[in-house]
């Protein structure tokens, strides 16, 4: 191999996918690369990628879609997704080698980013790199103004969170106790039901795979009904918690994971307690709060260096991991936020 | 027939009600009653009835309901609801022999009203009484108040209004046109649809009967996207509606009056694009914006008189043709505001 070469692992999207994803429909190829910036290929950086994320809105990006808020995957293409990266080389003057970021980059070892718009410089070390795919990356973000800025909360708000375990639902749930809020959260195994309750201070908690009627479970939990619905899931869950809303209760809806792997979506049969109840349901995406990701981040970080919040992750190691770490989400196998682990420095 | 003593006709509900209601649902009964508030009854009115509001709402009251925003009908009692009433008798000093009011009542000749709160005492008489059902009543508050404290419409957005040519459609497309926005109204026959264009002022119009795909029908009269949906019917048509938001679009939940007489409803299948669009779908209801009433009166009784704001209504002579009033709502036979005449004074 020449000066500044290297070979570059990376996983490819086969095709657009039907269903379910499975391992196989990425694939982990090997090319080389060339460790700099191209000749002429200015305001660019090339990164050395050390922790990749795995998030649920990634399942829509499998499919082949007109139009959205993100781009579909590029057949045989490396994915792309959030991750943790360190400046191997740049032509952009705003980042210098060695420097760390965390944005979108590419499910490989090295990735060219074209366009650097959109990636945050970290200037805190001092915690684990890994955090910046979660609590002090996108879900976390997600998690803050999605609580504070959708749902308008209110001191003793009843607050219901699904798929709570995950890196945002945990979050979600902590932000809400210490805002002094009820909080409930629905996981899908004992491991993660006592993970809410034990762990992440949820006053209470269930396993929604146990639970055959979901109307009658909320009704058990939420007596006097549910101020905040923090929408992670879709379908019967949905159905069974407009049933259960309070009057003027909000819906923050953030994603609708027991959907994406279905070709049509589930009809959402009780929309007309909207009317009844004057609900407010309303969607959201962490790009249009990114501008006061710096708030977020002097908010967080006392938080996690004086133990106030606890965040829970799920790593997997290497490269090769990451399909697998990727589906395993949309089965909900991992207890935590998913990382990809590709280099540890 | 002893002095102060009449018969009162009334048209009682049989039973709760499944399916599509029917005349037969319904029974016409003749009872004595004496034209004064019984001994002993404070703060009530006794009032003869002129006009009663039919109202898509109404059938959600012939279901047995455990719990909503507005109480179920009694079987074998008369149906209640909207109308404009003659004070006959009073022991409330805020009621005088001889006035006029619009509220709650029955479909009856005369109503012992026991509880005065929630009536609205009519001061201006040189408009139609009968307007008190509707433009000046119940539909046109909410009509006002849904498309400007609900839409946060903004000059030059884009309106849809579905089942645009009743009650209150009628009024948020007039509305939203002298506020600046472009206005587009889905009615079920040609002759509403000419209304909607040729009397109302609506921008386009469509007969949604005759749309086969009504993504793209909402395609062709909105070829950038939806800033603002009043819904009146749910159903297929929200589904269609969702695939056609622009990003932070609004839709204010008034009705869904497709769904009244099913007894599963449809499955809404599209919500997800609440989160890739971040839409606000926001139920409400008229009685939260009463306090705003006099107003609102203010307002629309200048744009009546001067001609500014058109108003149809579709005029059922005698209580005897209340029932089939009521229900040819729910196959769209009225053609405007559907009003049953009891009494002319």
């Amino acid at each position: 191999m020449e000066e500044g070469a290297a070979s570059n692992k990376m996983i490819v999207l086969k095709d657009y996918v039907k269903g379910f994803p499975k391992e196989s429909d990425m694939l982990l190829k090997t090319s080389p690369i060339k460790l700099r910036v191209p000749d002429g290929c200015d305001g660019a950086i090339l990164v050395k990628n050390l922790y990749l994320s795995c998030d649920p809105y990634m399942r829509t990006r499998m499919r082949k879609m007109e139009e959205s808020y993100v781009d579909s995957f590029v057949p045989a293409s490396p994915i792309t997704g959030y991750g943790v990266c360190k400046v191997v080389d740049s032509t952009d003057t705003k980042f210098k080698n060695g420097e760390l970021i965390w944005g979108m980059t590419g499910w490989e070892e090295y990735s060219l980013i074209k366009s650097t718009q959109g990636l945050f410089k970290i200037h805190h070390t001092d915690v684990p790199l890994s955090y910046y795919t979660g609590i002090l990356g996108m879900p976390g973000t997600t998690a803050y103004f999605g609580f504070y800025e959708v749902c308008s909360p209110k001191k003793g708000d009843t607050v219901f969170i699904s798929a709570a375990s995950g890196a945002v639902g945990q979050l979600v749930g902590q932000f809400a106790k210490l805002f002094g809020c009820y909080v409930v959260g629905s996981a899908g195994t004992k491991e993660k039901v006592d993970l809410l309750k034990n762990k992440f201070g949820f006053d209470e908690a269930f396993n929604y795979k146990e639970e055959p009627d979901l109307n009658a479970t909320l009704k058990r939990y939420f007596p006097d009904g549910i101020d905040i619905y923090f929408e992670n899931v879709g379908g019967n869950m949905l159905d069974a918690v407009l049933l259960n809303m309070k009057l003027k209760g909000r819906i923050a809806v953030c994603g609708m994971i027991s959907q994406y792997n279905l070709e049509e979506p589930e009809g959402v049969k009780n929309l007309f307690c909207l009317v009844t109840k004057r609900i407010r349901m309303e969607g959201f995406i962490v790009f249009d709060y990114y501008h006061l990701y710096p708030k977020y981040l002097e908010m967080v970080l006392p938080l996690i260096k004086q133990g106030k919040i606890a965040y829970v992750e799920d790593i997997a190691e290497g490269l090769e991991s990451a399909p697998n770490a990727l589906i395993g989400l949309f089965s909900g196998r991992n207890v935590g936020k998913q990382v990809v682990v590709v280099a540890h420095e």
